[in-house]
């Protein structure tokens, strides 16, 4: 029962926060009427496509964990998640994961065509940075903690970290994922899911001035939740019901991709996840009750359909 | 004699900055060896493959005609290089411009695949913001000012500028160029150069500790010689020579683009840079011979044969 309680609970803060990051993305993000038209339309498509805002949570919580003032962390948190959707729109493409599905709706390449869509994740990346750069500092962000957060960012998901795992993921696959060892699936996973959370958790400290124990700790915190999300992301293609998934699944079966189960097998990837969860709830051993979220979220992240 | 003593001059300049950015370049980008390799190879072909650095050069000397220390806005001129470079690997692309050859060699995606050259680009447009978060700081530029210089960047080649022009190019293309207006023309092409151009000389501005004033002088002057740059640029794939240029020509012709030189014609194309020119050296009347260099630079883009 107790468990339920606290789902319900996290649940309701999810959606107070997909509330507050989407009304805010619909006011810092270019108009469709804008030109061109045709552009704004595609990232206003991809952004608002129906995501859980699961990295913007992160950064929210993250800030207020340390005794931050969440609406200071309202930018970076719509940063986290509009680069988040680049990566989407540039990981379905033709020439990358062709996928056709994402959150149940046509990709962005489907309804846009393939140049549009490369140009709107160009500019979805653009505008993380731009929100950082310009919005923070209207929020009260100093301009040091600010630039700390763009740092902290474009680290986290540059050539050696978010887009080099995608870089690897596309290498193994031109050569049939014919290296199956365990060391290939982290170096990957690690680098295309759980270098972004670490830096949403990261981002929300900074932001709410945590200090250098309390920064290492999010950062622990955010690395194993990421590898526990990958892992459950992996059991979901599996054994995921495709209409709560709102993606087709077993295609990376299909495809014999570099996934924790294709690789360990289902029963010993719940373990892993199991164990990054317990990791991951550890690492926030220095916080006391302001941590309760975070903690109930990496517990849901074992138990989630979707 | 003088006008071939000072192209002298401005090419002993070029030369130095392409030296020194170049080398700052080598020493921050990530090495080949570096996982993803293959990533890091791609993205050093693309950066190295010998361009003219025009825009860091821009950057520095609009540093030095405020009185700034051009070795701080060093990060500076190697970001709007990368960031310039990621544009043309995106702009390469099968579904974009489908160009084969670039600067003389083939393009990224010919060399490293299509997947490849989609995250070399996403990669070197991180690298750009990564660049001036963290190393201008080093360089001893203030928080305040590196945050100022992110701004810029950002705006100039988000949706509504940079991107937003390559947007429109594509959408046009589609509708199969009927739309022949001159006001479309200078829609597509103040996005595609001028806005770029003039952030170069914006963030040199900043760097240096500009003023007011002289921020609007070298925003107007990037903005003529953004302008006169493009103009030249049409009449170049028209009558320029491909061996020099490093690119087949005519190919604007072939697919009836929307450039100066179809929608102008060839003489009135050639006054049109001529004016742009005068005006970027009007721009610069606030400054005496400290702007030399800048103004020779008009001057050439008029002259260029690559």
């Amino acid at each position: 029962m107790k468990v339920v309680t606290e789902f319900a609970e996290l649940m309701s803060r999810l959606e107070e926060c997909r509330r507050k990051v989407d009304e805010a993305l619909d006011k810092w993000m270019p108009r469709e009427d804008e030109i061109p038209s045709v552009l704004h339309k595609a990232m206003r498509y991809s952004v608002f496509a129906g995501g859980k805002r699961l990295r913007p949570f992160l950064v929210l919580e993250s800030c207020k964990v340390v005794g931050g003032d969440e609406e200071k962390a309202l930018p970076a948190a719509c940063a986290v998640e509009v680069l988040h959707t680049y990566t989407l729109v540039h990981d379905d493409l033709p020439s990358m994961d062709n996928d056709d599905f994402r959150r149940g709706k046509p990709t962005c390449h489907k309804v846009f065509g393939e140049g549009m869509a490369i140009l709107c994740g160009d500019a979805l990346q653009n505008l993380a940075f731009e929100l950082l750069a310009t919005k923070l500092p209207e929020q009260g962000v100093s301009a040091e903690v600010a630039l700390k957060c763009i740092a902290a960012l474009a680290q986290a998901t540059g050539s050696r970290w978010l887009i080099g795992g995608q870089a690897l993921d596309i290498t193994e696959q031109a050569k049939g994922y014919s290296d199956r060892s365990p060391e290939k699936v982290s170096l990957i996973h690690e680098r295309k899911t759980a270098a972004l959370m670490q830096a949403c958790c990261v981002i929300g400290g900074l932001i709410g001035d945590a200090n250098e124990e309390q920064l290492n700790a999010l950062k622990n915190f955010g690395y194993w939740l990421g590898l526990a999300f990958q892992i459950t992301d992996d059991i979901l293609d599996e054994i995921g019901d495709p209409e709560k998934l709102g993606k087709s699944v077993g295609k990376d079966k299909q495809q014999k991709k570099l996934t924790y189960t294709m690789v360990f097998g289902l029963e010993k990837s719940r373990q892993m996840a199991d164990e990054a969860v317990k990791k991951a709830v550890e690492a926030l051993s220095i916080f006391g009750n302001e941590a309760k979220m975070l903690r109930i979220l990496a517990q849901f992240i074992l138990e989630r359909q979707s």
